[in-house]
């Protein structure tokens, strides 16, 4: 294949877009054959994991990934605990807003807000998940004493009602939720106080582990679509591994493989711990997720669409 | 400005995508943010500095940048020598392939295949180009003995006959080409055999300081999009400092800032040296600029095409 | 401060090289910054948070981590549950190789070769931690059915016998040892195994909030080192947060701000969350942690050592 | 080869550090090896290149580059014009403070500072830049009309008196200076301010591509230590390559090989394109150059002060 010269026209697609990206060169070729990737572990039923780390839910993100929960692109989500607590305070109505990387923090601080990159939380969105948490915590006591995360992560989604939510649409379309580290935020300092005062009240996250291992099988064809690095990505491609190893990967991050970090863990890495073999079906692309995802996604949406392969969308109704 | 759900809708436009990436976070405001300082720029009259490195012309963007500055987009270029070699070799119809970042190198070299990244220039390539050039530096020596870079280059681009050649639309649309290290590349090799022959043929790399300073005035309002690093970004902010700075500048990067070179040096930075004062007329995007400069471009070229600012476009009749 | 030329002199140390960094430019100068962070940390007997990822322990940290505990250098440790099982490992016998980052990984997994960037593990030490974690358990279960993952992970270390481990170490020294993600691992099969057959097993990682946070109060000063990203990182943060903010922090990271994400957050976007308010008390240094880490901290411990504030070193005895 | 345990010791030396941070893993295995690199340069005579960029210079690497060419490590430099630029300010006494990277570029511009990443330098020292520049352009005049710029840079060095001078050293050691980008800076400015009151004056860089071509032969052994990107890296690979290709290649740069830029091009890129074969002659170390390569350097340097292969060092006389 050889290198096209790119050019502008009018109204350009981002499927046209990506597709011509695809005989650019150095990223875009990957971003082209990701996009590929996720169209095949589609037409080739595979069960695909999506994996996030938390400040992509704190991004606009979060509709996009509730959507494709609704549109039956993700089977498996794994993620962190932060992500889960903002997909709640969102659903619940509030607001984060847009700044400035170089803010100056010490004036944030004396004004109550919370910097994540650009983008600002304000301490009343963390005391008003208190309130809400609160009360679905007495709920869920209620009805049993000993949880796995995605049980009660299900039934809080059962709870909640907001169709850009990613905890709301995995409940109504039964795609469960693992989040590893369940107690690494603000959620897991409620649970604890809640515990202080329930000492019955068990979050089971040993019951999970089987409960994500049998998510799938062996001889499903399984995908992983991993978006930043963290323990989202790692648990997914430690589960899948354990059930034979994925077929179909992509990888988007802006970390290298040079530090040998699982962020920067690439698929080709992969292939030396578990089964991916072909070329084909897996790309690690390198830049940022709010980007790069977008891109690939919507391209892989509109082949499907056209195809008669994606689930009817309802999400903007 | 609140962070907004992003959500998928069929065959979306690239400036619909940019559009609602302002409001998803992290690097997308900042690309959206890119795209709207170059609006502004051709708004407001600017003279234009279009910077980028030799690989950006061995990727599919050098049609792009033709293309733009067929569209009366940029004023001034500033390059390095590689990206001219390959320009000319692929206005005589060499072929650059897309291959792999982790192709076997000491096999590729025993095809005569040279890597850039995931693309592959062959060494006939280089052979042919060597036959093309000689010639071309005769003409040029026949007509005058003492060359300023630039005027060279001019003279080249009107040998040349492929409208998608940054230097034949430069030299159409007298859109002066700088490359203040001509001699770092092939080219420079073959500048150098010819010399030896005519010991009077003299390229005057000192005149065309003069040239890129008399591009524009004080009074002109500048504008700069740095794309990648290199001498090509550093010279062209150098020049509009010297006339008193850059009223508007985007740089787009895959370096970072930390290790305080020029290549990762941020809009902020150039604050520092220069007069750009207002946050709004700025914006520095991380990332590969295979994706993130036609992102940015589309949407500022289907915004002024829509308002009637832009001149009539032909590459693709 | 003024730049100074550096010079080599023969026989030059480690402290010696990272006091003149000061006076050198970019990370060299945060470099220098970080090891007067820790000096002070400990001056100013701060209770010190030291996190890391797995892929740190897979490399020859692990002894130098195990050591600083023995030092009474961390007061608290947060990691991932990957280093912990190849921690238990080592301390078995285990031996892991240096190889290359572009190994051919379709090989390396026929040869049963798990590739960690340019580190090798073999599936054998997999499975000889699988016979030697499964009678651990059994010891653990016949104490009690209900455990904190710190506690659990304090009976893991005084079953071991290697005073290079971590564990054993933490153990000794009465170092607590939290991880949030405790199934996010082999581990997290065994304990899964385990548990289908006493379903009475209960790791509890709602209890271990309560543990972390109890291991200061408001009253401590507190420090954090976060070297890479990851939950470890973010765990300490927000339990330091909790109990009013850390008064000292350093993070080594590769990562970049750029991302948003939380393994590239800086100590500046800390201080929105948190209380820290002077420069000369948190630094953050961009680069490799088994590079930068020893380099900070060899500096800190020799000036620590020479002021008589070091607990004596046996570990090389 | 096995990672060990790394531990501290009292008063360790660099050279016992990098020694073993060849058994830790990541990038301090690759930094060992590049440290070995350079010894085997020198073992085996190679003619070294040495290249850097311009804020190696700003920083105090500066004075440890004029140390090298007075110890007959590097045999030939290539380099950046603001590096020169700011070589020359030194060695008339100016002087660069330290800052912060998130310094407010709006206020240091009002105080009339300039950033270099956390590098600040006066407009004061770019006004006696001028002072001093002038009259030295008036004897080189003197002497010739017409000269290769490395011919220049020699007789500069020859009118300076500072023995951490880059240009001093250089020119009293016969190691010649190449910089293909000569007015890419404050100089270049000044040269063409002088060719405007004197015609015939020229600057010839196509000469130059000869002298650099001539510093070595086919049958010389030739290495290349190229610290950042850049066009000092690209020009003394191009030229080694048409000399049949390096023996021996080390690169430090922070950039990465995704953008397929020069900057992040790795030595494997560079055996597509030259000769390198064996694996143990070429090493890439990711990581800020400013710590990188000292310690590679230091411990090469002990190393061949021990074995006698140094020339005496008066530097620090």
């Amino acid at each position: 294949m050889y290198v096209k010269d790119f050019l502008w026209t009018q109204d350009k697609t981002v499927k046209q877009l990506v597709d011509e990206l695809g005989s650019v060169g150095f990223q875009s070729v990957e971003l082209a054959k990701a996009s590929d990737v996720i169209v095949k572990m589609k037409k080739n039923s595979a069960k695909i994991f999506l994996t996030f780390t938390s400040n992509m839910v704190t991004s606009g993100l979060r509709g996009f990934f509730a959507q494709l929960i609704e549109l039956k692109i993700a089977d498996v989500i794994v993620t962190t605990v932060g992500g889960l607590e903002e997909d709640i305070m969102k659903s619940f109505g509030e607001k984060f807003s847009i700044g400035r990387f170089s803010a100056d923090d010490v004036e944030l601080h004396e004004k109550g807000i919370n910097r994540v990159g650009n983008l600002m939380i304000n301490n009343e969105s963390y005391m008003n998940f208190e309130d809400k948490i609160l009360p679905i915590l007495d709920k869920i006591y209620k009805k049993k004493k000993r949880w796995a995360v995605s049980e009660m992560l299900r039934e809080i989604g059962l709870m909640l009602d907001d169709k850009h939510s990613i905890l709301y649409q995995a409940a109504k379309n039964n795609v469960p939720i693992f989040c590893p580290a369940i107690t690494d935020g603000a959620f897991g300092f409620h649970l604890y106080m809640y515990q202080q005062k329930h000492k019955d009240f068990i979050i089971d996250v040993v019951a999970d582990f089987g409960n994500i291992l049998f998510t799938t099988s062996h001889d499903d064809k399984k995908g992983v679509i991993a978006l930043g690095g963290s323990i989202s990505k790692h648990h997914a491609i430690l589960c899948t591994l354990l059930n034979g190893g994925a077929n179909y990967a992509i990888y988007i991050t802006t970390a290298h493989k040079t530090s040998g970090s699982m962020s920067g863990a690439t698929t080709e890495e992969a292939k030396s711990w578990g089964k991916v073999k072909d070329e084909s079906d897996v790309a690690t692309v390198n830049g940022d997720v709010t980007i790069m995802f977008p891109l690939a996604m919507i391209r892989a949406l509109d082949i499907l669409k056209e195809e008669g392969l994606l689930k009817e969308d309802k999400s903007n109704a």
